[in-house]
């Protein structure tokens, strides 16, 4: 019998194939080994081709835009916002408007084009990491946004345009929908039991254990009980943190456990395309008692589902406890 | 400037690239072109491979289950949910769960593998509207249920499994999660506003005219302001009416908007895979002042986009008002 789940977050239920789920060679998704055909604009040598970089972690005696640098950060070339301007909101009868203001910008990850973020050096993990952290504090100060949306599209299949592993980055002066509700239904929860939702969901997981992925000191990653997807995957901190920050100024331990994860995927998915998503507090309420930051990270395994972006009703074939004890036993 | 626009209904905020905005061949996306290879278990001769049909458009004189229908519904094969036993809702600490309980048909809309809803005949898409309207009000007495989620997946970008041209539906004990959220939206609407968000949309883009696809004497069919993708179309009654069905008892005129529509869509983007799905209230509220059923219609056009699925946050690089414009130039 399938199983229907409602997520405790924000309501929503899905579809679980809990009998005969599917495992993981079940999916036949194209693999995301680096190729490397033609020219790439984000190898050393090429910087020349790319809009100039905003910050970069480059060897001293090193110039902006030149070769030197383990990881660089740069607006994107195609951006979906504009940073000049200003946001001009109005009505139009009963619409609402306003000019498309925003950051878009690039880092790239590592100067090697056949690393991904699975396979460079766990101190390169740090460094997306630490470059996330600080492009969100410095987009803060500009008063024109409320939020940055941190995201990866790795592989063809899942977005990704450029082969060259990197993450992106969009700061925005509203907050996306997905967020704001996940926000707006934590406080509703926070309101009625003086607790954080994430909190509630993270000790139950620990004490239940069978979807959790991994433990580490600081961070867990579980699928969650109402995955949309198979191998749907969320790392949270272990104690409440509203916000995405370095706990004692270290990215070392999150960085290790993320890695973990997109090692365990690869293992067991063969290199699977992959998406995630950073949602943290919004800049106008960082630091609060009911919102719990997090990643959540999706492999793209199954055919574009028709008729989710016209229902937000998700069917997953396979059980979160079942992707979850094929990810523990990955070994890697 | 790109634009941030809000959806009036769902306060969905979008990225909409007003300028330099994306024509239609600029979309490269496989044509739907019917090829027919190998076994089809939809087509005529082929019934007994299927699970045997609930109900079919079939010449008087021919047996169920054997060629001479015109439209036929089962069982869908694989199904998500299954038909018999009882919901047997239950927590889990802080999650919630009930049984996979609900219905999951195709309609096989044709006999001839080469036709497709906008190429067969106009009398065809009518049987398709009704067949989904008898199946709806059929499964609207399995007190279980409280929705019929209606839609269609054309062409394998777009989540089809076999080329021959059905729609689906699924029964389902819940209400799905973006669905419920449009209804609560316009209960709040109406509370503050005491008219119809949709009926007010409609009137507004009747006016203004310049993100109008299509009026009929019954129908409109626009470009949404907040439109998530290229060429995305809603199809809506230009009156207020909560649920679907057949006015004066008869589909002829939505049969012919929609059809329309999916031609010009055809013309235009060279026969592109696409998705729509039927938005309907519920069961337990099916006549009400607040919401107002409607088609969404999304061609699949651009690349997966990576973290909509994390974010609920769409970049839309064709403006509607474009959009509108090419599809009502259309010669269909």
């Amino acid at each position: 019998m399938p199983e229907l789940r409602k997520d405790p977050i924000i309501a929503r239920w899905v579809i679980i194939a809990v009998e005969r789920g599917k495992r993981p060679t079940d999916f036949v998704s194209p693999s995301t080994h680096r190729k490397k055909s033609g020219f790439c604009p984000f190898c050393p040598g090429n910087e020349y081709t790319t809009p100039p970089e905003i910050m970069a972690f480059r060897a001293p005696d090193t110039k902006p835009n030149t070769p030197g640098w383990t990881l660089r950060v740069m607006p994107n070339k195609f951006p979906a916002l504009q940073i000049h301007g200003v946001l001009d909101k109005k009505g139009e009868g009963i619409f609402d408007r306003m000019n498309g203001i925003g950051a878009h910008e690039v880092i790239v990850e590592t100067p090697d084009h056949h690393l991904s973020l699975s396979t460079m050096s766990l101190k390169g993990v740090e460094n997306v990491l630490w470059a996330s952290y600080l492009r969100l504090s410095d987009l803060k100060k500009d008063q024109r946004f409320k939020y940055v949306l941190i995201f990866k599209n790795e592989g063809e299949a899942a977005g990704a345009s450029l082969e060259h592993t990197h993450t992106q980055l969009i700061a925005l002066p509203i907050v996306p929908r997905l967020v704001k509700d996940e926000i707006d239904s934590s406080r509703q929860y926070y309101d009625l039991k003086d607790r954080c939702v994430f909190c509630d969901v993270i000790n139950q997981e620990l004490e239940d254990g069978k979807r959790m992925i991994y433990e580490s000191n600081k961070y867990v990653a579980i699928a969650p009980f109402a995955a949309r997807a198979p191998f749907e995957t969320w790392i949270l901190p272990k104690t409440h943190e509203s916000n995405f920050n370095p706990p004692g100024k270290s990215f070392s331990d999150l960085a290790d456990i993320l890695q973990r994860v997109l090692k365990q995927m690869d293992k067991i998915l063969d290199l699977p395309p992959y998406n995630f998503v950073l949602h943290t507090s919004p800049f106008y309420d960082e630091v609060n008692e009911h919102y719990h930051w997090h990643f959540e990270i999706m492999p793209k395994l199954t055919k574009i589902a028709g008729f989710e972006w016209g229902s937000g009703f998700y069917i997953n074939p396979t059980p979160p406890e079942e992707a979850a004890k094929f990810m523990r036993e990955a070994k890697i």
